[in-house]
């Protein structure tokens, strides 16, 4: 059994079962039976779907809040929002089926002098075959059973087998009801979209090795990320692994910057770090601030006010604990200094104190222990020079975001550092926090390995659906035979 | 040293320093070294570097066709013509490069009223970084060191370490120096194309392994492509691998066109399974046959085709050797009759005779041996009841194409047939042959696995270019800090 637990309190609800190896091969059976019916509805029937799937959850919202909340912790009012982006990010793919243009045509005309000669070529975008999603603990709504992978791969026209996350058992499975519930207004196949439930490894292996399995994508830890990625590589027959793996975002701070407004600064990267308990995959990990005094007033505006936090709620116990083992370890670099918010952890529950590392530059690069994501409130303080940011930041592996701090003064300081960030990272923040990711078809959540296992798509955004289609080219078939899209 | 032959004759020329493990190394960080310089030249000017290397291949036409007839002995004609191919497709991407639109920019604009408050973003793909290309045998030109591969990731905007095949060291040599020519030419860095050369698995092996590569480009046997895929997807950290693997491109014949026309299809089959000395990974491998005297009398005119041709020189012993191992395998299964042309093959280097085996339905998808890729002249014809190869379709592993000769009286068939091709093959060929790709737009040449290891991508036609670029987002940044596409 998944049990289903409240990490405030530790009261527990109706666990839901669990799915064995079995139960997941036989839902990608069905999830192959029904491909190609879904993939055959009218374009204008796929965005009615998606829209009454949006419509269900919409419909449920008192109950889904209330479970999510029970699960998580995060409290009413985030899910509230949470809901409006999940069934937001639904109705927007709705609107991209509806438009086409995500089919990718391309027709050239047939060219007989053409040496060779070129023969009539129409090219379509068609959906790859049923996918696999895993979801993370952190956004059981947005990036959950009904969130932006299970969304795009819809929208693709490929059929859904969804794994829940065990930390949100009950979440997932009122979400999933929405999906029954269009499937069956629309006409849709019963099986567009399948949740299975599981803790044990086995379940995750089992999704991933089903051979009518045609792409995954993932978000989690890059731990379990990678070993999902090596199995779906070793396949007999390989599949795209999309996974979003985690990232440190780190935040460099000009000195004019620092000067003109560090207390603002500050206080942003503050709220930015504890946003829902730091559990965020776009989080400030790393803040590097200027040394000398105006930097050193940056780092002591951030001390005061982490210093006046609440203790925030984790999302489980595991994460409670692989947190608290991450925190002994930073803490045990020589040269660290650790700054906590001051107020009493509660002995039960999953709670963890709201709190900083500051390290120089060297030490931070020479220590593996401070280059781990801290998943939770949590960031590491990097004093490093200004003009050896640009240098020190080639040192970073993949990123999903870099952010700069910059005034008018900083601007030689930005051009020199942009390149370097723009080489590491999927997406550059100026003069804001990571947190909070758009979804609107400029946003891009990816980057270089860790961040994404696959630099080359977005986990968010409308033009993640490009993960889920495949071009295929009709060479002078006749119109008759050919898919109303190339008519 | 890697030895330059003449496969016709065994005659040798000039052999060819082989590339050190180290050596790649060291290429891969000069092309690291590159690749900002690179990627940052204005588009003009990386379009007027595919231009002049073009233009450096056709100035020395006379010197790569003789070397490449030599090294292959596919004749001067076909070698004046794939250097046409070659060119061309460089002066494609030119034009692609200085359109732009490539480079996918979306804006959206900031929304300060949403809910949460949208920021302006601005997408743009930029170059993934320096490329591994692995050449294969069969196309010293089109798809050698000048080749598609090449030209993509160069038009991307990437810089390019590319291992010539031992089969045709000095055809790889010659092509290389257009690039170093050109580079000189605009001013590009001289590293933009580095040529390695080599026959030992460790040469390979290091440039897949080269921390500096971000992406491979493979085409080849499925059997390397797998190994090198694998080592790929183990790195530290995982590049992409597009690997065109090969096919066997199967071929439908209905009824109504073998009634009408099966001559004239038997004619074109032979002529197509035949070019270039059956060495295309789009030669019409297996071809189905309709049951009955009309099929019969398709297979009878096909026999007599094979009767009469000549000796088809392979490329190499080693191909050779791979040959015969499986036409001895594929006629030691019982049911196979074996049609071969009446010519003495010579006994010197590297010929095969033209062959055909004709088995019936059952027998082929029982037969591993039948279902491998014969790389050279011969075909595999299965007999097989017309209304029957709709549901024996199902049995094929992913293909490049797949090919129906249909007449009016067949439209009913085909209708059932075509989306069961759809979702094994990355090209449908309508009365066509499968041997001969045009470098267009709407081309796609790739396929589900085996044919391809990535199936969202193209290694022929302008699409190629997504292989090797990657989005970034730029949030807020101000306009004087963008890449002057997004301003």
């Amino acid at each position: 059994m998944i049990h289903s637990i409240n990490p405030r309190t530790g009261d527990q609800r109706q666990p839901v079962q669990e799915s064995s190896p079995l139960d997941v091969h036989a839902a990608v059976e069905r999830a192959e039976a029904a491909a190609r019916g879904y993939a055959q509805l009218p374009l204008a029937t796929r965005a009615a779907f998606l829209r009454a799937a949006a419509d269900a959850l919409e419909a449920n919202r008192v109950a889904i809040v209330e479970t999510a909340d029970f699960e998580t912790g995060l409290g009413p009012a985030r899910f509230n929002s949470e809901l409006g982006r999940t069934t937001g990010q639904l109705r927007a793919f709705a609107d991209v089926v509806e438009k086409g243009s995500f089919q990718g045509v391309i027709h050239t005309p047939a060219d007989p002098a053409a040496t060779p000669p070129c023969p009539d070529l129409r090219r379509l975008l068609i959906p790859i075959g049923p996918v696999g999603v895993f979801t993370p603990s952190n956004f059981p709504l947005a990036f959950g059973v009904a969130g932006g992978d299970t969304a795009s791969a819809l929208a693709a026209g490929c059929t859904v087998v969804v794994k829940g996350h065990p930390s949100h058992p009950n979440s997932s499975a009122l979400t999933a009801q929405a999906f029954v519930a269009a499937a069956t207004q629309v006409g849709a196949p019963d099986d567009t979209l399948t949740l299975v439930q599981g803790r044990a490894p086995e379940v995750s292996q089992a999704l991933v090795n089903a051979p009518g399995i045609r792409a995954i994508a993932f978000t989690g830890s890059e731990r379990v990320g990678r070993l999902l990625y090596d199995l779906a590589a070793a396949r007999a027959e390989p599949v795209p692994f999309y996974g979003e793996l985690g990232s440190l975002n780190p935040v460099f701070v000009g000195a004019a910057a620092a000067s003109a407004r560090g207390a603002d600064i500050a206080k942003g990267l503050v709220a930015s770090m504890t946003l829902g308990s730091g559990q965020f995959c776009t989080k400030p990990g790393v803040v590097f601030v200027p040394t000398g005094p105006t930097g050193d007033a940056v780092v002591a505006s951030m001390v005061a006010a982490v210093a006046t936090l609440e203790p925030a709620v984790l999302l489980n116990e595991g994460l409670q604990t692989s947190l608290n083992s991450k925190i002994a370890a930073s803490r045990g670099v020589s040269g660290v200094s650790e700054s906590v918010a001051t107020v009493q952890v509660p002995d039960a529950g999953c709670f963890a104190a709201p709190r900083m590392f500051v390290v120089d530059v060297r030490t931070f690069f020479a220590s593996p222990a401070l280059r781990e994501e801290h998943f939770g409130p949590v960031s590491i303080v990097v004093r490093c020079h200004a003009d050896e940011m640009a240098v020190a930041a080639t040192n970073f592996d993949g990123q999903l975001t870099a952010t700069i701090h910059a005034d008018a003064g900083d601007l030689e300081w930005a051009t020199k550092l942009l390149p370097v960030l723009v080489d590491k990272a999927g997406r550059i923040v100026w003069n804001g926090y990571p947190t909070g990711v758009s979804v609107v078809p400029a946003m891009h959540h990816g980057g270089p390995y860790p961040a994404s296992t696959n630099s080359l798509h977005t986990s968010v955004g409308t033009t993640a659906i490009r993960r889920f289609l495949r071009p295929v080219t009709f060479q002078d078939v006749p119109e008759a035979l050919l898919p109303s899209a190339l008519t």
